[in-house]
Order: C-alpha cells, then structure tokens, then sequence
C-alpha cells in the first residue's frame, strides 16, 4: 500500500544547454524554453490537484526558478523552501564551461568516452586558472558566499556521478526522510544527477542502470512509496496524455538498451 | 558604531490596493504597478550593492513576490528564506473586502473613524458567514493548509494595530534578532503593519506616533544598528535621489503632522 507521495522535478532547458556547454555548478539562466517548460510542469501539478507541505531545491538559480514557476503556478508560494547546495547538479570541474568539441579537442576522444562511460571516474579538477574558479570553487566573500557555509573539505573542484550522489544522499536521508516520514508530501526541483541519486536509491539501481537512465526534463515525476519508503510502482509522469506518453517510453527504452 | 545592516521592504501596490479594498490577510496579488515598484527596489539594492545573509517575508504572495524580485534583480536567488504568518499585513476581520464607501455604508462614518484613530480596536471579527472566512480563518485541510501549524487561539479573526505588533515581535525577537546578532545581514518583504512593530520597536515610538507613519512602498528601508540593536541615525532609504527625497519629506512630514 502506497502512503507517501512524493514529486520531483527536473530543470528544463538552460542558456548553457542550449550551447552544448557543460554547466554543472556555474548559475546558467533558464531559456525561454526552459521556463516554459517550467510553466507546463505547473500546469501538470495543478491539473492533478498535487498539494505540497514542503519544497527544497539546490542554490543554482535554474533549479530555484523552475520551483518558483511551480509554486506560482499552482498558487502555493506560501509554501516553505530549503535550498541546498547538495542538490546542485554533478559539478563537471575543468570542463566546466567547455562544449562537446572543445572538450574533445582538449583532452581527445577517448577519454571523453571513458568520462561518459564511467560512474566513478571524474572529470579533471576545476583549478585556480580556470575561468570560473572564482565563481564556483571558492569559499567565503568576496568570492562565493553561496558556499561560505561549507565545511573544510565538502566543497567539491570536480565530480564524478558517484560523488555526486554520495553528497545528495545525506540530504536525503538526514533532511527529506523525516518529513516524509512525518506525513509530508515532499517537492523537490532540482537537476538530473542530483535527483539520479535519489532515484538510484529508492530503486535499488546498479550504477549502469542509473547512468544509462535520462530523467525527462520539466515533467513532474510522481513516486508512490510504502511505509519503508520504497515505490510500489514505476515512477509515474504528470502532463497531458501525448507528454506522459513519451516520457513513459523515453524512460522504457533506456531500460532496454542496457 | 554602527555594527549592524537590516533592510526592510514593504510591498507595492495590490491589485486590492487599487480598488482601495481592506485586504489583510486576503492573499491578494501585485498590481503591474506593485510589481514595477519591487523592480524599482531591487535595482536600488543591487545599485547600493547590498548582500544579504538571510530573508524573511510572509505567507502572502504580494510580499513573497515583492522578496522574490529583489532576489532575482540582485543575482541572489541562492539566499535562504524564511517564511511566517507573523509577518503578514493586519487582518481586518470583517472589514477584508470591503472598499471605504462600503464600511462607511455598513457601519457608519463615525465607526469607521474611531477604527482608523485607535491603536488598540479592533475591527469586527470575520465571521462564518464572511465571503472570504474559509479561505482566511480557518485552520487546517481542506481549507486553508497554510495557516495548519498554528497552535490553537494563534489564527486571529481580527487585529488592532496592536494586536499585529503583539503578533510580530515574537518572531523579531526569537527568529531575526538571532541572526542579526550573529553578524547576518536580513533583508525583510512584509507589509505596512507588521513592519511598523518592528520600527516602533526599533525606534521606541509611541503607539500615537507609530500609527501616523505611513512607511513607502517597494522603498528598500535600511536601519544600522548597534550591538544593542538600537538604530544609530533615522531608517535611509534606496533609491535615486528624487526617489530618497520624496520618501525621506513623506516621512519627515508625518512626524511633524503630530
């Protein structure tokens, strides 16, 4: 018996997307696209009459902006929001900024194949020359208050999907859980491999199976859970018939090429 | 010596304000105009290049909006926000709806002038039967989730200005004073009553005095304060200078008015 829902969104289209640039933790504006995606995603929610308790998010403004479409959308602005940066997406390090030919030029195709194919290998770091360095990879004013916080040690130069995960579960488990647990029905906006993680886990997936699945962008993702916290069924897309119809297959079709 | 940074912002106009309706808790949008004013805010902000550490606002969009365009115009979307009824605008009881020809009409030209001279009466409470009672007063799903956490005798039916203060300050004194005296810099979007509890607080006004000062609207106000909290020169305020010179004689004048 289902008795938890909880609905997670994934940012649509970016002006760094639209580029074909690796963004990661650099605070790229949605496109126009991007917030209509954003847009159809209320409608969705308000269309299946969703109600929230509580809404988290990461620190990067893509994420943020999709939440707030949502929240406007569905007249619950009122509603309390975490922001962390655990949920930011993977953080792509030296590569941060670079398009897919340059980064084949820079570092050569191979290893960009052995990047897109592995789970634990991680880019190369973000280093002092880099162009966003100071944007991204420095704690503490004046360079980045965002991650002042930050405890020596967390904040990452680069990340593989792995180390992306490891550093969203703990939200998950420590901050979500709970007020799930406590009857809440949970809303998180955040990117694709943030959210891979928590998919990851409450699936059980193999770590070739969670980098081989592409989440849909801007479509409510609905997850049913039992009292263990564990699906009682696929995860589930809200949207009109043609929009959920692709997603459905999209999401089946990256099971079966495994 | 000034130790301290506190900006506070009171929303512009509401689509209520404009057809010169008691709104108070009423959840009331921006007008294009209101919506123009906290633009007209946030530049001036990220004009005088103020940073914030943390934002408080109420559980009503025209303040939540008001927040939201500020952290959008200043690149500060990241910040954490805190949202609270505490902070919401006086509510008006049975008077929410009514434009000033209509409270005239129902309870009198003298009535309507003691409710506007006093600082402790309040007007009638909403009642059951009040067109916009289960959407306001009621605690609780189906009807109004927002105000479910209220502890019983919380959810007022109506408010004196006093009682909006008395409401106020507990969350001043318990929730921001805290950061403020670790060193955060708090912007707060709230609304005209409840940031008048915290300047007569600030200020040590009069009840008199507090009630004839009418804070600008979309203005941001900034306070420096010293270690005791206390403000060490009259609240400023952002903006240009025709802007600033208008609010500082609106301000100026009322005092005089005395």
């Amino acid at each position: 018996m289902s008795t938890h829902r909880l609905v997670m969104v994934r940012h649509g289209e970016s002006t760094w997307n639209q580029e074909n640039r690796f963004c990661g933790w650099f605070d790229a504006e949605l496109s126009e696209k991007g917030a209509e995606e954003a847009r159809r995603g209320a409608q969705a929610i308000r269309d299946a009459k969703v109600e929230f308790d509580i809404c988290y998010t990461s620190v990067l403004k893509r994420a943020i902006r999709t939440l707030w479409a949502i929240l406007d959308g569905t007249d619950q602005m009122w509603l309390p929001v975490v922001r962390t940066w655990r949920l930011n997406e993977r953080h792509y390090g030296g590569l941060t900024g670079l398009n897919k030919a340059e980064t084949a030029a820079k570092h050569g195709e191979e290893q960009v194949k052995i990047w897109r194919r592995s789970f634990d290998i991680p880019p190369p770091p973000m280093d002092e020359k880099h162009p966003y360095h100071s944007s991204i990879s420095k704690c503490g004013r004046p360079q980045e208050r965002r991650y002042a916080g930050l405890r020596p040690g967390e904040l990452p130069t680069c990340e593989s999907l792995k180390d992306t995960i490891a550093r969203a579960l703990p939200f998950w488990n420590e901050e979500i859980v709970p007020q799930i647990k406590a009857g809440k029905t949970v809303l998180i906006a955040a990117h694709g491999n943030s959210l891979r993680g928590i998919v990851k886990h409450l699936e059980g997936m193999s770590d070739q199976a969670i980098m081989e699945l592409n989440l849909p962008t801007g479509i409510p993702i609905v997850y049913e859970l039992n009292e263990a916290l564990k699906p009682t069924r696929p995860m589930q897309f809200l949207g009109d018939e043609e929009t959920v119809r692709k997603a459905m297959e999209a999401v089946a079709a990256q099971g079966k090429a495994k």
